[in-house]
């Protein structure tokens, strides 16, 4: 149950998922469009979706209380403003206020990961300490307690992605040595396993089976590094789930049984890590789940 | 201001810290008395020690909401039991209940750090997102937001001690390699410097000021473990401050210059990390302040 009918929306570097919900927390009406880049695109793209969804919804846009938005990049949730969404071609928009002008109710901004980590609790029933691990481009995560998240002093909560964890890894355009992100996301398949192309998610399971020695590596290095991820958010937050998310997580079963094999692994050697029940608290978001939309719409008015 | 007086102490494995606090939070007596290892022991120099906190206070025992009891080992907060807290001699004890019975009002059981890390939002006057590092025997952190901690699941968030940093790093007890604890704690200083005796906090800088080379070396460790814990609590909650706590603060300026010219070194090589403002977020908690048994009496009714 939520307190009013809103739409969400996730304002991806390729697409834009939007969703509208009831009071009921209940997905009325869902859409996808490809993102136009540029200010002015995202902005006409945003409020025709918005107008869309409401009408397949059998309602006006004034009928809702709010859109929430969940999109990468820096983004200042009291001025509803979003920095170095490169990938979209934003530097700097006014993205709340800008939109509100358009559709004439008010919008709330959020970054994506956050937003699909309060999804996620949402769609998938969780509840308490709730981790969210998100596999994609880069490697971040999202931190709930009681559905409600952890959003820190910045914003800048979660992005453990620039954790560093061997002094001796890799070089991240951070600007620190062996990151998390640097061996288990999707830029860092691309370093390692450069046969799989701008994609190399989508084969690599394949790739994999078939034998190449790269690929298997590329893929062992995401295993480890997403299980040492889950093991940071267990001794940061003591999470009940660890759910993951991102476009990383459709690599399946492969991905899911070897995190969880090697947090077995060191809960075999260390008791400490074992109370943390890490590899029987994993969860993998559902496919096609709009998590990051949903959360958003979930937030406009916390 | 807090809703009711109420009594806090703060059990160690040499000495019971108590406080009493008024209605305002103002602390109205203060004693430490020794700790009586074992159940009995522990139990009746709590009671006793209640009893005279009350009657400094010119009140009775039955004045007070409760008591709250910051303890080091593994807290159950629900039933009240400590286990495993072996350096005062209890491998499981219903401290809560126990120690009810004996002074007829209601005791909550705390994680000793966790307590701290509320108290010393109390006592610094800080809201938001805070961390606190405890830098002890061993190293572990508590997390506020705006003076609620966030406690994990089973009572283990903020473990952080055990979190390995450093894959070719030395054997932890807890069966991993090189966790934050294995350099930034008292037993690290131990390992490192077996010169500086049971309590090489003491007298390191002294020793290092006299040219030891393993001393500095222990302190460099120290520095530098400190520096990386308070790295992965930024990049974990965004904290709008990071306070120090735990005996080695003691060690005073040369250890928190070095922690914020190690933060200062990685913030100029990473904008990313600069964005989290760690140098001049951390602060340090006064000495002599009973940080934890003022958290765990506030956080009676929580
Ligand atoms: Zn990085
Ligand atoms: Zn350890």
């Amino acid at each position: 149950m939520i307190s009013s009918p809103r739409i969400g929306l996730d304002i991806g570097g390729t697409k834009i998922e939007g969703i509208a919900l009831d009071t009921a927390g209940e997905i009325t009406a869902r859409r996808v469009v490809a993102t136009v880049p540029g200010p002015a695109g995202v902005l006409g793209a945003s409020a025709e979706l918005v107008r869309a969804l409401a009408a397949e919804s059998g309602a006006q846009v004034a009928d809702y209380a709010g859109v929430g938005i969940g999109i990468p990049g820096q983004v200042d949730r009291d001025s509803g403003t979003v920095r170095n969404a490169y990938n979209m071609g934003l530097s700097s928009l006014a993205l709340g206020p800008e939109l509100s002008a358009r559709v004439g109710i008010p919008v709330r901004v959020d970054n994506d990961v956050t937003a699909a980590s309060i999804g996620a609790v949402h769609v998938m029933g969780l509840d308490g300490t709730v981790a969210y691990l998100n596999l994609g481009t880069g490697l971040a995560a999202g931190m709930t307690v009681d559905g409600l998240p952890i959003r820190g002093t910045d914003g800048f909560a979660g992005e453990i992605g620039h954790l560093p964890i061997d002094p001796r890894g890799r070089a991240c355009p951070c600007g620190q040595f062996g990151c998390l992100e640097t061996v288990a996301s999707g830029s860092a398949l691309k370093a390692h396993w450069p046969a799989g192309g701008e994609h190399p998610g989508r084969t690599l399971n394949e790739a994999v089976a078939a034998g190449d020695a790269d690929a298997k590596l590329a893929r062992d290095y995401l295993i480890e590094g997403a299980a040492n991820a889950t093991r940071v958010l267990g001794l940061t937050v003591n999470p009940g789930a660890v759910v993951i998310g991102g476009g990383l997580r459709l690599l399946g079963d492969p991905l899911v049984s070897g995190i969880r094999a090697q947090l077995r692994e060191w809960a075999a050697a260390s008791e400490f890590i074992a109370a943390l029940g890490l590899a029987d608290r994993l969860r993998v978001l559902p496919a096609d789940s709009p998590a990051a939309a949903i959360g958003a719409a979930i937030a406009i008015n916390e």
